[in-house]
């Protein structure tokens, strides 16, 4: 049965993203700022050497659990579900072969025709919200899972929507002071989830959530 | 050297207390709602032995490394400083011998006597704010360390001073929707720490960080 994912990084403090992370800012001297604190985020995957392979930075890097858990959230994804902010930082940054081999669902108001990269990635600009993505992204996941990749705000909106299954979190001891927030807003309805597994390390704790 | 810590229960999203947790809804319909939320956050404390043994629950109770870490963390303490919203929720569910055995220094506006309980725990009322109560600790907790009690907006004060040391979290798998936010507002200076350990349980998982 596919199951609905979130895998994310978080801050101590609840944050996905420094405050300034977006596209305007890119090559600006607050780049910098908000560069540094994203890399802390994200350096324990950096050093995977599954990720390295996926994102073509080259050979070498960390083979064990952790790579092994990478490897995993890549191959059980049959779909990607993201925001069009996350999207368009991606679309400058991540290699001509795009690194989720699958259909990936954009959520905006852009109308574009679908933006096919080599490797099995698709970019499919969704007009008609989140419920219309998730039943095309089930269309094409086949046996395989769906991640909601992010950001912040889409993240969210699945998580009210009651559909989430799964809740991933790597939390890192880094605090931003700012930022998008995953849980931003108050909600009157929230889904409940246990602990399924939690796995430690130096940089980060990997917090494995599954619904209650 | 005295260390300066926080040691808290916060929710998956952030809080440290559910929305309307306050005396002002005590014994209103609304406390069955936010008074299930706050005791899933707390379930894993009111098992244990030793604070069962130190809110009179009577006797039982689980040990273990759980059981060890709440005596440590309550024996470490020369001194607790805490806001003035906790003070009176706890004044009114207190045991007559306060759960503290140390000076308790209270950041509040009122003015009012020290207010002496059995048991070791004296309560003093601190008008000239959060420097001053951190002094007035200092000057009690001897070899002790001192512990930052709560609620949300006395640590998130105290962690942009860039006094606390560690920061230990029992986070709870519960969504809250809503409440105190234990880091509430955007902050320009953030202090950063490092994992120091974890400990996790099926009920909560126990993060604790180190100033880095």
């Amino acid at each position: 049965m596919t199951k609905i994912f979130v895998n994310i990084g978080l801050s101590l403090d609840g944050y996905m993203a420094p405050e300034g992370m977006d596209i305007a800012h890119w090559g600006t001297p607050d780049h910098k700022n908000w560069g540094a604190k994203w890399g802390t985020l994200m350096s324990w995957v950096l050093k995977q050497q599954y990720f390295r392979e996926l994102l073509k930075f080259g050979p070498g890097g960390e083979t064990g659990e952790v790579n092994d858990m990478l490897r995993h959230t890549l191959e059980r994804s049959g779909a990607n579900i993201m925001g069009k902010r996350m999207f368009d930082q991606g679309a400058i940054s991540w290699p001509e072969e795009a690194p989720f081999h699958t259909p990936v669902y954009v959520l905006t108001h852009e109308k574009r025709e679908p933006w096919v990269r080599p490797g099995g990635t698709t970019f499919y600009f969704v007009n008609d919200g989140p419920e219309s993505a998730l039943e095309q992204a089930r269309a094409s996941a086949g046996d395989r899972d769906i991640r909601i990749s992010g950001g912040a705000d889409v993240v969210q909106q699945y998580l009210s929507m009651g559909v989430v299954d799964e809740l991933e979190i790597a939390l890192a001891p880094i605090l931003f002071g700012g930022g998008q927030r995953l849980f931003a807003s108050p909600q009157n309805s929230v889904p409940q989830f246990r602990i399924d597994k939690v796995l430690h390390t130096p940089d980060v704790t990997h917090l494995r959530y599954v619904r209650a």
